[in-house]
């Protein structure tokens, strides 16, 4: 079966399993961003009626998931997984947003590449054969991370301008073996990251952490596909954030392809930073999950873009970690997205 | 494809992948334990020569990783993906365990069910045709985990009789398409579990919120697969220890199920409480990961147990959470080992 497996990381699937639905429910914040009347649900009360601020992002999670099942038309039970995953440790958002949904859970954590890797794992599984569909879902929130990587917010302390802002905001797709009624767009394939480490210090600038990462992982798309960046009309990376993406596009340059004329960030989408005050961009695994399905696959079902790479970054820091002196290394995934044709109708 | 899915949450693999090779690296007090004589590695010294806890628990996700690679005879290059997972926040024994070995890297998180989740995955992938070989390595340190979730080593804290002792090992295997020359075992198939929560909210009881979790996983298997207990040689739980143990044994007998007689739990085989002080058994995704290579996997090769059913069990603790008055959910994924006949040659 090797015919699947291009070069060193890349998978190209012989039935490429579709997404079949998507939501996104994000903040308030986000809401009145550029990309504001994409969302499925703006929420207002940043706690979502909950008491805590984990209990916030799970609530994320559940709606999201919960919509994105509605939309699909399928009943919970022909679901057979869920691949989800969050910021926090032991990934408590996903565990408590998606416990009372009882799907068979695989639990996943890539940092802000979440997104990437649960869609790949999620496609193998269903292209595979091992289910007809599957859920796959990811979460931030602004004041959990914060809590979780940096400061109580009550400090109110100040962030540089290279410091990204963690999305509240949960994305969730459904993959599925067939394209359904209305497919959004078919994973035509995926390139697995790998741990990229620039020994990079600074954890306020993720951007710069994760951009290496994101190179890599092109690259090596690039390179198991045989193919440039004309290959796509839009490569999209996760939250990179205005000073990632330079440092993207200008190694990209330094290798070979020039890929800014069709280069975007949903870090860089979500926020208007001139008036929001978010600095280098929105961040966190919500970012790159809520932006794919308000703003990206509506555009592939449209075919304004046929063919995009959608490659979510992350940022592998840890408060232990980094405060015992050790770097943050990036990883980034890359799902490859395609307009479906001639596969609307059912 | 339907064929390999049965149930609600088990696939049968229609070509089972193979564990071509299994490593365990443990620490001295486990190799003081009754499996002591079957473990590759004891390393004396609990810092393994590190600055930090967290870097002891990395290296032994290297070590486990490159001696199971050598014991396969192939090249690192021949290895398509890691599978890989530990309890720390953020993943960060896994991310710079395996920084340096370059893998293409999906970051999984299940607690101390994580070689179960993760063994489920990689061989989906493998048996899908994605990969032709994939490393799947879970860790867990004591000191580590003690100081991420309990309290300083320092305090000398008392541990209450139902507490388990995390057991500071790691257990990496070689899943492959091909046999190879002396194959330990082959996966017939998995049964992906779902968080199950017993608004249990005892974190020095850790047994005890597994249990239901292992319940509902064993029973899903007998149901998915149309089996009972006698369709197995052995079922072994991950960690329940002696409380979640007889939780467990108990309640599969008012569902219609006497195991006992074929039961093995990992933590309560590690130690031996009356002379080491463990309490109820080690835990740790390292206990599971490492009794499977060391103990279980020999013994399927060489027929003792010709059919496994393999039952990691997590209890989905977080400090966070469990500070903020939430439960401690459990969940459990099992994988059926199955000696190889005829297969050993060639």
């Amino acid at each position: 079966m090797k015919e699947k497996q291009r070069g060193k990381a890349s998978v190209i699937f012989q039935h490429p399993p579709f997404i079949i639905a998507a939501a996104s429910v994000v903040g308030k914040k986000e809401g009145e961003g550029p990309l504001g009347q994409y969302f499925d649900q703006i929420e207002a009360d940043s706690m979502l009626g909950k008491k805590t601020w984990e209990e916030a992002e799970s609530e994320l999670q559940t709606r999201a998931a919960t919509l994105a099942i509605e939309k699909s038309g399928l009943k919970k039970e022909e679901i057979r997984y869920y691949f989800g995953g969050d910021l926090l440790a032991q990934l408590i958002a996903t565990t408590f947003g998606v416990m009372n949904l009882e799907f068979p859970m695989f639990g996943i954590y890539g940092a802000c590449s979440t997104m990437g890797e649960a869609m790949g794992l999620g496609s193998m599984v269903v292209e595979g054969g091992f289910a007809d569909h599957v859920i796959v879902t990811a979460s931030s929130h602004f004041a959990s991370a914060e809590k979780q990587f940096r400061f109580p917010l009550e400090y109110g302390n100040q962030r540089p301008y290279s410091a990204t802002w963690t999305v509240t905001g949960c994305g969730s797709v459904i993959l599925s073996a067939g394209h359904g009624k209305n497919p959004l767009a078919k994973i035509a394939g995926v390139t697995t990251g790998k741990i990229v480490d620039m020994a990079f210090k600074d954890s306020m600038n993720m951007g710069a952490a994760m951009a290496m990462a994101a190179l890599d992982t092109i690259l090596t798309n690039f390179r198991d596909l045989a193919v440039d960046e004309t290959y796509y009309d839009k490569i999209v990376t996760g939250d990179l954030g205005q000073i990632g993406r330079r440092l993207l596009l200008d190694y990209l340059v330094k290798a070979g392809y020039d890929i800014e004329s069709r280069y975007m960030d949903c870090g860089i989408e979500i926020f208007r930073d001139e008036t929001q005050d978010t600095h280098a961009g929105g961040s966190g695994c919500g970012c790159s999950a809520s932006v794919l399905c308000a703003y990206l696959l509506p555009k592939i079902r449209e075919g304004v873009w046929k063919r995009v790479l959608f490659v979510p970054t992350g940022a592998l820091l840890s408060t232990v970690s980094y405060n015992e002196g050790k770097s943050v290394p990036g990883i980034a995934h890359a799902v490859i997205l395609e307009t479906c044709d001639g596969e609307q109708e059912g």
